[in-house]
């Protein structure tokens, strides 16, 4: 993965001559390319691990298992949040671990935290390294030092349970060669967030992940049966069941514990039959309300597509407008406006499963679509978003060139509060770029949809302020994040708390529920080297 | 409800004299029905609450709200566990609740609790009083006191959330009021346990309830959206979100709490449109195991009913000797036997929902039965399971009256175990019963299906040992909840953990669930007053 930004350092630009026209013409971008900084040129203040300790590390991983090298921890200095990548590409990060560990086993993830805590050493567990909130950024709160604990080492599948449709493995896997590896036997897990190619399952089960079909296959948290965490308190090993009554479901405390805890060592996952039919298609409707209730309706039928994406007007526009300027472009343009949903909104269905089990089902979330005024269009929507549905990552790292800002972030909320908080939400985060100078475009979409209500995804792009890039992202940050919260959304549906949410985590959990965790940090990480400062920053050494 | 056993008083009688003649034969029974002792001489001993401590509780309760009669103290003196109903009927409870306490807002609650722990008085959470676990035994621990708390008024609806499809609850009310509620406005919540008829919501959150719907509707941890618990160290709010990566999710430390963290005062909870059609039928399979599979290929073709019920050999055995000696059962069984399946196992199939779609999954249902190579048999056996679904604890009653023991107890297990854990757990009670001298009947469903896997609900009849009848079930217990852990299978399905599980809980948590819930028990109660001796007896007062 690249250091400064997303994905193979291979992977062709993937950002349409007339897309940076359409954005120049919008938001403004700067005149030329700004490359990152080389690797060489990026500021790191020597590691402070001392020798003695790297020599006990050294005992315990081996020497492979012990890295100091610069390249190693500028890799591990961030994760991929806007934010970082701003530091980053400036080479810049607010700091680095003073060393990376790679741990294989259990047993020795055990050993190691020990010796965290007696050494204090703030432990930053990082699987893909994948997080935009913050999530890996290495701090060592109080402590002598940090470690990033890198869990590509714990990267085995252990194996399947075919009859009971679960699979194990260890939390460094990552999700494309799980997927592969099930693939080869007929199954799937079905878990694609737009990290998809580098998040480990660790990772995901750690910030309570959700991926682009999750209104099929369900978020990471209905996929985890079984799991063993490795706390410096002690360990959680919880066998894989399928119910249980017996007292909380502590799985649940597992996930969503994003590395303050302790570390994920191995899950239990339930997989699925791997489909034999893939539908995609498009459909548009006049307006978001009305698809929203159409969404609403196939939830309530028991007729949701494993994706089902509905974006807003402006959101749809500016699909329409990257789409491509060319004949394919106008003509679907042109189409959708002879039929009268020009200003519409674009909705993606995708379809998986068992081919007669897909023909019922998609014949009547089609019947409800229809039944709100929807207009189907046909493969080619659903075809392009399938292609592209990696790319976003990719199309930021371009954009962040062309000092244009990227910034998405989300929510969800009951169906009665949606429209309304995607409106005040939506204006709070226009307002904010306003404010700023640096007016923008702001554009959401539903994408997770469930029987009492649905997420919103914002993506907001605005000409980046130079010189106070940070500042002005933390603005807009500041402003949404208090929009979502007035108006009775999570302060995030799948991306996770981090560092750059806790301070909406009271207002949601109240006192009571961050007392709670607090007590729970204190027995499994009574030192709190465990991720300091994510999470519940106030609780913990960070 | 009955003091010394179940249900209306005026309920009539519902154990067919021919069903009485079989057990008699299987298991031998007394001669003459045994009546309970009278109210009046039910032996419990006097209240210890001083006279300084009730006025203060009238002061915050009202009078009428601080109930120390012997009918209320009796009343609340114990669940409707086998030993419950064994103690109670021979007058002596093994305690009672100083006082009965009626709270009826969430303020007051807090109140209470704090001058509970002020006045080292323990508190037993009591809904519907409904526990087969000892989850509402009046114990005091250490303390001075003990307190049952009613939350009998607390049981209004608070309000209906059309759109999100929600509806917020105190937690005292009860099942089937809410349900009234709802069918009025076209809506079901889908929760129906076998104690629906008494259940409070709030009692089933706590115990992390599953109702026999549960393949379709999901067991109370899927209907839980929001939830608020008033405990001694604070309080929960947590709100009615679809989804949320916001840390771990604590909706899951409410439910399954059992009353040893708090007491819930208030709940959200999903709900669904109130089913248009309902199909409940029968069909045979050759044997368990190609019931099992049956079952399984519909949890992995999404074909699940609402009601999916598949009794081994001897339940259908039992089932069919109970439906009767006449000419219907002699045919019943002669067209099973002509078919080959006279050996084989009944499986109730109950599907709720639109018409439309129940006919198509119904459809499928049907095929996958077929492929496994089982013979529907019609509605008649699925009406007959809807009629009597709530008349097994009104049996029981008079199986006691005539020196029958009969108890149930349940697990569940991944698909791959499931057949063993049969088996094994089966046998290991039979063997305790011949050990004891009083060889029974054991017989068992799977009633609660899901991809990965399922429950299993033993039910065993023995004579009483008489003198012995505690010692006796003790004996069973054991061995079966030996047989439980040893073969892989959950302590508990959904009855719960309460006062006779909590010696296999480390078994199931390890060591480290069993410090996280302690860590949690003790920010929340730190005096140790909620429910002691449930759930986490070493880490109570109790």
């Amino acid at each position: 993965m690249r250091w400064w930004g997303w994905g193979d350092p291979a992977h062709p630009p993937v950002l349409p001559a007339h897309a940076l026209a359409f954005l120049g013409e919008h938001v403004g971008v700067a005149g030329k390319p700004r490359a990152p900084v080389a690797l060489a040129h990026v500021r790191v203040a020597p590691s402070a691990l001392r020798a003695a300790v790297r020599v006990q590390l050294a005992a315990l991983l081996g020497e492979r298992g012990v890295r100091v090298e610069h390249a190693e921890r500028v890799a591990h200095a961030a994760g991929k949040g806007y934010p970082d990548l701003v530091r980053m590409r400036a080479g810049a990060p607010e700091g680095a671990p003073d060393a990376v560990v790679y741990p294989t086993a259990h047993e020795q993830l055990r050993a190691l935290l020990e010796l965290c805590e007696r050494e204090s050493l703030a432990v930053v567990p990082f699987g893909g390294g994948t997080s935009v909130v913050g999530g890996v950024a290495p701090l060592r709160g109080e402590h002598a030092g940090v470690l990033a604990l890198d869990t590509a080492g714990m990267a085995q599948v252990l194996g399947i349970d075919g009859e009971s449709a679960t699979v194990s493995v260890q939390a460094g896997v990552r999700a494309p060669a799980l997927e592969r590896h099930l693939a080869a036997r007929g199954l799937t897990l079905g878990h694609f967030p737009q990290s998809f190619e580098y998040v480990s399952l660790g990772g995901c089960a750690a910030t309570r992940s959700a991926g682009q079909a999750s209104s099929g296959y369900g978020a990471i948290a209905k996929m985890v049966v079984g799991a063993r965490m490795a706390a410096p308190g002690g360990e959680l090993a919880l066998p894989a069941l399928p119910a249980s009554a017996a007292g909380p479901d502590l799985r649940a405390l597992v996930v969503g514990s994003e590395g303050t805890l302790g570390v994920i060592s191995e899950l239990a996952l339930r997989v699925r039959p791997a489909p034999r039919e893939r539908i995609y298609e498009g459909a548009f409707f006049e307006d978001l309300q009305a698809g929203m209730q159409a969404l609403r309706a196939m939830a309530r039928a028991h007729a949701l597509p494993e994706v089902a994406r509905l974006s807003d007007e402006q959101e749809t526009r500016m699909q329409l407008a990257l789409a491509g300027a060319g004949a394919k472009g106008r003509l679907t343009r042109a189409y959708l406006g002879v039929r009268g949903y020009a200003q519409g909104c674009l909705t993606i269905l995708g379809f998986e499963g068992e081919r007669e089990e897909v023909a019922w089902r998609r014949r009547r979330a089609l019947a409800l679509v229809r039944a709100h005024g929807g207009l189907g269009v046909g493969r080619s929507p659903g075809e392009a978003w399938l292609r592209g549905r990696f790319e976003a990552p990719y199309m930021r790292d371009e954009l962040l060139a062309h000092g244009v800002m990227v910034e998405t972030l989300e929510t969800a909320a009951q169906w009665s509060s949606l429209a309304r908080l995607h409106r005040t939400v939506g204006e709070a985060i226009a307002a904010a770029l306003r404010a700023q100078g640096t007016p923008g475009l702001v554009m959401c979409h539903v994408s997770h949809v469930y029987e009492t209500g649905a997420s919103l995804y914002f993506t907001l792009i605005a000409r980046q302020r130079e010189g106070d890039e940070i500042g002005q992202w933390l603005a807009v940050k500041r402003a949404a994040g208090d929009a979502i919260a007035a108006g009775g959304g999570t302060i995030t549906h799948h991306h996770g708390v981090g560092r750059d949410h806790p301070r909406w985590l009271p207002g949601e959990l109240g006192d009571g529920g961050v007392a709670a965790l607090g007590a729970l940090k204190a027995r499994l990480d009574p030192a709190g080297i465990m991720n300091p400062g994510k999470l519940l920053p106030a609780l913990s050494a960070g």
